[in-house]
This record gives structure tokens, sequence and C-alpha cells, in this order.
């Protein structure tokens, strides 16, 4: 992957470059995907995909089921490699002319833009202010606006009303839900609403089921914005395992395990941000209220932090690739008790506590 | 062979919808991928590479193997997820002034260099030419040529002399090899060339080993081009079990597969020509020599002997999409002995013999 951004923070690394690195020996805090996953029902519908691969993909069934799933109609609704092909198709197929990214965020959106060519400016969050938004602080010029909800890596869950009102003629307002399925209830999303101008909501089926390695995730908007997309996309983009699991994935009985899950996160975020507080008093702050499957931590001398715990064999995700943190922020994926009670050992061996 | 600009041909038609509309109760002498495709051995492959999707794809070792197989250092290999994602790259990652592509060939990369812009020129080769080659037909501005080798539809095998005539300083030369690995001891093959300026081999694992639903394929270029190209692809953009498949198919016992493989199909296309020359009192015509698994012919009313086909149960491929046919011509599939004998004798029925 190229690494050349102008600014200075490298936007093309990524937590999965930290697991890697270490050989595999390292417990994964690093990567913002569910543990044990994709569940063996899951695996067993892609597996049966396998036997019908001589033939080109028919996403046909898959976009009607996702359709479905939030009520909407198919043209609706684009399925795409993940969605790191949306962010390209994005980039690349609308007329944008001043496009603004919400920072701290996944860094790929902004990747995306300036290989396409645009000059990306910038809306910087505060910890002072919780990372939270302010509407006022987007340009009113901004044609294009990309905001994660909740927000890789702050944690933010910004309110559904807050981001609506981001909405405007001529403006395509990107809101990145691809965490929004562990959130219980989906509080805050968007998808699914046809009454926002501009809208366009991003789902990933990665984080939650596993399929990081699939390549699946879709884009909600506008009938004439899809088609736009669509125009862009390559030829068969997603393959036929990724759209067995995307249909899978959207059935009530799939959306029922994914509550399940997101109430079981939020127990165990629960868990690690009141084991995080117990070293308070060696300068470490819980940025908060965490909404998503991790938490984004500030403490001193992070990268040294996170060297020793390496050596006693956790990843986790460094901040300062993320524009608006510096070497002082580490995001720590949520993982079950027992993990993160090993990890918070790990940790007070690594703060001297 | 005149150049002409684009019109007319549906360039998004492909023989998939031919079979798919069928209600997928058709004999599919339509689409070129090799039958009973997959190989068991490749699903097995591929299934064992589901339990690893929680995380994000890793391309080192298949492009490592990649690269390998045709003795290339990696920085030559780009991955991607099938040809139809390089056209795309190819299109919107390179400065294209005068793409030229010679037509009848594959349609994508002319659509895909349309939808990023381009004006596209075309040279058209003739009926009365064989469909071969003149060099001289393209036109020294052009510094984008893509040419198809086998080329589908018309099956015809250039000779690699010819199309390293049309290497040029300042111009891409793409070779679409898609079908190369079906052409025993994969004559005129120009992958794993390092000694033509400008060249970029397009290859796919679709066609002989059933993975048309995977989305893979490879780039070989220059590393300078790799680069480019690679930067303009999203994050990840091979799943993990396209990469598990990547890296089996160029396998040495693979590669050995596929060259008896490649031995079949010929044996298996003297048969059905042989059998298709029978049909010459009725004005059919056999395009050949045919080098590819499949074989391009000539006949009268073939719109009409396509629908009576599909009503005896046998899908084809139209050839009136390909600029430079008309709707006198059907692309075929070369099936088994079997299935041969049998379209054969619909064939009979269909031209009233």
């Amino acid at each position: 992957m190229p690494t050349e951004p102008a600014s200075g923070h490298d936007l093309r690394h990524h937590g999965d470059a930290e697991v890697r690195d270490g050989g595999g020996t390292l417990v994964d805090l690093a990567v913002n995907v569910r543990a044990d996953t994709p569940p063996a029902w899951l695996r067993d519908r892609m597996a049966a995909s396998l036997a019908g691969l001589a033939a080109y993909p028919d996403g046909r069934a898959a976009r009607a089921a996702v359709a479905a799933r939030h009520g909407l109609p198919v043209e609706r609704v684009l399925l795409t490699a993940g969605a790191a092909e949306a962010f390209v198709l994005l980039a690349r197929a609308l007329k944008v002319s001043r496009p603004v990214v919400v920072h701290p965020q996944f860094t790929e959106p902004e990747a995306a833009l300036r290989d396409a060519g645009h000059t990306v400016d910038r809306v910087l969050l505060r910890e002072s202010d919780g990372f939270r938004l302010d509407p006022a602080a987007v340009p009113e010029e901004a044609d294009l606006v990309v905001v994660g909800n909740p927000t890789n890596p702050t944690s933010v869950l910004h309110p559904a009303e807050t981001l609506t009102r981001l909405s405007r003629h001529g403006r395509t307002l990107v809101v990145d839900e691809a965490f929004m399925d562990a959130v219980p209830g989906e509080r805050e999303a968007l998808a699914g609403r046809t009454d926002v101008p501009g809208l366009v909501v991003l789902r990933s089926l990665t984080k939650t089921w596993g399929l990081a390695g699939l390549r699946i995730g879709y884009v909600l908007a506008a009938p004439e914005t899809v088609a736009r997309l669509e125009r862009a996309q390559p030829l068969w983009p997603v393959s036929t395992p990724a759209l067995a699991a995307a249909e899978a994935c959207v059935s009530p009985a799939a959306l029922a395990e994914a509550e399940e899950a997101a109430r079981g996160i939020a127990a165990d975020r629960a868990y690690l941000t009141a084991g995080l507080r117990d070293f308070a008093s060696h300068g470490l702050r819980v940025t908060g209220p965490a909404e998503a499957p991790f938490v984004l931590v500030r403490v001193p001398a992070a990268a040294d932090v996170r060297e020793r715990l390496r050596a006693l064999g956790y990843a986790t995700r460094r901040g300062d690739t993320f524009p608006g943190l510096d070497e002082e922020w580490l995001r720590l994926a949520v993982r079950d008790r027992e993990t993160t009670e090993g990890f918070l050992r790990a940790l007070g061996r690594a703060l001297g506590a």
C-alpha cells in the first residue's frame, strides 16, 4: 500500500500491520474485528457457495436481502468489495470540488479522495470537546462531508440529529456506519432513512461477523447516487462467497445474533474501561462515553507503552497515524473478559504500576 | 483494417446473462469457464481459508507465488479482483490520451476506458483476414493499445512476435492473456517477458479453474506501472479465499493439471469444429484456426438459430455485442465430447438439417 500523505500521518497504516508483523504470536487488541468469528453457521454458508464458483457472481439476491433488511428498494443499495471499495467509488465517481473529512476517523476515505486527486479539508474534533461534532464547524461550502458513526478510533457515537443537520442541498453527506451494528439497538443509525438529502450510509459486515478477509460491505444512498457509483465499479465487483455471506448476515436470525453480540460487547467494554480507569494515577485517560467495540486512551509515552505491551505479548493500535491525534494515543479493541484481564495485567507492568 | 470511433454495441453484455436468464435449465455453451470446476482439491484449499476470514487479507504469499511462477520479481506482479478490476485500474490510473482497442475482443477494456472518460479508437480486424492483426493497422499515436491473446471471441492466437511489434516508447501495450493457460504450452505467451517496453500482461485464473465467482486475476508489468495501478486499488482488494486460490493455482502440480486440461480442450475443440463443419452446406463457417476454449461461428440468421437452440435447451453466446461482428455470429464454448454431441444434434435441428 502506498504511504505518502502530504500531512505526515500515515493514512495507509492499519491495525492489521501491527498484528501481522508480530509473527502471529501476539494477542490482538489492534484489529477491530469481533473475536471467534466468523461463526460456524456462517462458514458453512460460505463453504456451500464454493461449489458454485464456476459461475460469475449474481448479486441480485444479496442486494434484495440487504434492501429488505433496511426497508429500502433495491435501487438504494449497492454491494461493494468492503467499505474500502466504497470509499474509492465515492472519491472517483461523484462530482466533488470541496471534500471535508471529520477527524480523527478511519483514514481510508481521505486517502481515497487524495488518490483521486482531490484536495481534502479536515475538521479536527478535539479531546477537550470529547471528540464531539459541532455541525457549525463544517464549512458551508463543503460539497462532500465524511464522518464515522460510531467513530473509529474515538468510539464516539454522534446523535443522528447532529449528523442530519449536516445535510444540505448540493452536498453529499457520507456517514460511515461500519461499526453501527455493534451498538445495541443501532441507536443513532441513519441507515434506512430516505428523508435526509444527499445522505450516503456505508455499512460493513466485516467487524461483527469476522469477514475482514472476504471484502463485503454496502452503500445505502439515493438511486441516482447508487447508479453513479455502480457505473464506476468493475464488472462482478463482489465475489460469490461474499454475496452468500451478505445474504446470510441480514437474515432475522443473524440480526438477533448481532444484537446479542452488541450487548455482550457493551458489557465487555464496561469491564475494560473500568480496569483502565485504575491507571488514572499513571496519567491514563479513557475517551468516553465509548460506544464502539474499541476504546481510545491517552497515556504518556504511549509509544513506549505500546512497545512494552508487544514484548508482553499484546498488540495495540497506535493512535498517531490518525489526524488529530499524536504519539500519546492508543486504540484498544474490546475483547472478552479473560483476554481483557490478561491485557490489564500486562498494561500494569508496561506502566510500571 | 479501419479504425473507427466507439458506437452502438452493448459492451456490458456477457455470456453469464444468457445462461442466467434461462432459469438454470440450459446447457451452457455461452460462458467460457471450464466445466466441472473448481476441482475438489481447490475447493478444499479455499474452504480451509474460510477459518481465517476474521483477519484482513494478506496478499504477500500469493503475490510471491505468482511472481515465482513467471520468474519475475514481486514488484512486477499485482493481484486484482479479477481481470475486470485490472481494466478499471488501467483506465483510471494511467496517463492516457489516445487509447486504441483491437476488436472484436472482450468488451470490458473499452467499457472501462469509456467510463473513465476516454475517447476510444478501434482497430477492427476482419473475417477476410482471419481476424489476424497487422501491427501497421494500429495508429502510431496510440499510447495505450489493448489486444487479447488468444482473443475472445475470435479464438485467434496472435504470434508473440506480432504483438511485440506493437511496443513503442511512451505506449502501454496491454495483452489480455486471460485464456492463455488453455493453450497447450502457453505458446505465444508474453507473460514473464521483461524485454518488451510498456508491456502489461493480464492473467485470469477464472476460466481454467472455474473461479469466475471468486474474483481473482493478476497484472504483470514494469514495477512503476504496478505501483501506479496499486495506488488506485482499494485497500485489501483481493479476498482471502481468492488469495488462497491464486497461490494454489500457480503450484507446479496445478500448472501440470492446467496443461493437461489445455490438451483436453484442444481435442474437444477439434471434435466440435469437425462437427460444425458438417453444417457448411447450411452456410455455417467456423473461424480458424481456433486456439482458445471457444469457437466463433458465422451462420445465417444466427439470432433465430440461437433462439431455437435455447428452446432445445442450449445457451450460446450472441456475437453481435462485439464490435466488428453482427447478428450473423455466435460464440460456442468448448465442452466435453458428450455435451458437444448433444449440442450438434440440437444445432442440426435448429438449422433444419
